[in-house]
């Protein structure tokens, strides 16, 4: 089965599926997305992802390619299209085409694209059964990473720089020392208190969905969680970390620059926000 | 005359020229570019320009779409094609199209895009007889803005937000209050003693063609360059502050911030560097 892509008002075979080279997402990375989880053909945390995609668009006073109700409906064509039941849904929306010039075009028609892909869960959780190594690599990244913007080959780099030496995500350390967020994944540590630690989201953190939803399972597992940064020190001396994401889920490190975490093996706090995070996947409606 | 565009092999109409939906470039702004000059038919600094360009790729560990000799024939036919006399050339070469996932991906043939239009040095000339308002805005772009690349959201929203203030131009200012460069061009002051002062290239600044070109003219003209970072409250000082880049040439800015800049008319400095900057232009082979 050829795949389907949602690209400005058709559906069209991925194969072939274009946008105008003039394209400000192509020639300016002005542009935003959203990756969202499908399981058992459910878009999983749809809201969620929908508010922050449309507030990425505010921020970059960029006009929504359609209201949101006809945004829903596509988003559920694609995956219907594709016949997907566990897959990745993939939304971007760029300022559209316009004549090349750095400042926004006085008029241009917003480009949306979307596209569906299987996507297996499960293996993902298999995988946090043994949990995954990372790479530290300096945060180079712009001053607006709360937005999620397309703006991505700082991150390309980083995360480049850590599978180049079989790690699975990178670990971004600002000029402080402290850990900010992985390459495409929010990044927790859990210190010797059983308390759960992540950045703030004003720090330029990206206000990951998965990483709020997780924040409410702990809150509902009496989990103590403070928002505060902790160094890559903490970090390598961790009792545990892991990573969330929407395609990570719950995912234990249990190396970080060759440093063995704790034991090495993925912790029982990750293992219950993984199980709770399953559950809340769920019951999405 | 429909203008004609080259994307990956084909010289096609500019008009539904289009790149996949999955080309890194438009996903990840996993790609470099070049602006170049086109005076009466010749591409300016041609050499600089694509030393640059092999530069961007190869500190993105990208492979070249082609060899440089047929990369200067290929950008010759675009000039000759669309019968260009005066023009602004545009190359663009991303990592190519691959499944979406940030890590580079283990196969993938680079794109090159080429268009070519139309641009009026000679009315930018004039306007430098007058000069423009800039505005400053504060420097968040990334860590490599020495690598001409396409993630240049941070530098769109910059000049948006000079040009919504009827500027010119956005002067990027670093966390020390510094100026680094403009949003597309580098800046340059001259001081009291007549010194002209521009940021080092080592300092997260792009490598100008048009500014080492100006270096080395300001050397011919017996001018001591000062390559050192200045404060914004140096730039309102200045005896004279202006931009360079390849469509700006040699442009005063006669006002910053709303404060008029030394008389609030261009200074004799630019004046005798933007003359000998079009008799650079003029004698290109």
């Amino acid at each position: 089965m050829s795949r389907i892509a949602y690209v400005n008002g058709a559906y069209v075979p991925l194969a072939g599926a274009a946008v105008g080279i003039e394209d400000r997402g192509f020639q300016f990375a002005d542009g935003v997305y959203e990756g969202i989880a499908v399981r058992k053909g459910r878009l999983i945390d749809l809201e969620p992802h929908l508010q922050r995609l449309w507030r990425s668009m505010g921020e970059l006073d960029m006009d929504a390619p359609m209201a949101v109700g006809p945004m829903r409906l596509v988003l559920s064509e694609v995956v219907r299209q594709n016949r997907i039941a566990d897959g990745f849904l993939y939304v971007q929306v760029t300022r559209g085409e316009a004549r090349r010039d750095h400042a926004f075009p006085a008029f241009s028609r917003p480009s949306l694209i979307v596209t569906c892909r299987r996507f297996d869960y499960d293996a993902v959780f298999t995988r946090a059964a043994t949990g995954v190594k990372a790479k530290s690599v300096p945060d180079i990244r712009w001053g607006r990473c709360d937005i999620k913007s397309i703006s991505l080959l700082p991150n390309v780099l980083a995360k480049q720089a850590a599978r180049s030496e079989g790690a699975f995500e990178a670990v971004l350390i600002d000029t402080d020392g402290n850990v900010t967020e992985g390459s495409s994944t929010n990044v927790w540590m859990v210190d010797g208190t059983n308390t759960l630690i992540t950045r703030a989201t004003s720090d330029n953190i990206l206000p990951g969905i998965t990483r709020a939803v997780l924040a409410d399972l702990a809150a509902e597992h009496q989990v103590r969680v403070d928002t505060r940064p902790f160094s890559l020190e903490e970090a390598y001396q961790a009792r545990e970390l892991f990573l969330t994401s929407t395609t990570s889920g719950v995912m234990p490190i249990v190396a970080l620059d060759g440093r063995t975490i704790a034991s090495g093996r993925p912790g029982p706090l990750a293992g219950r926000l993984l199980a709770a995070y399953k559950t809340h996947m769920d019951s999405c409606p």
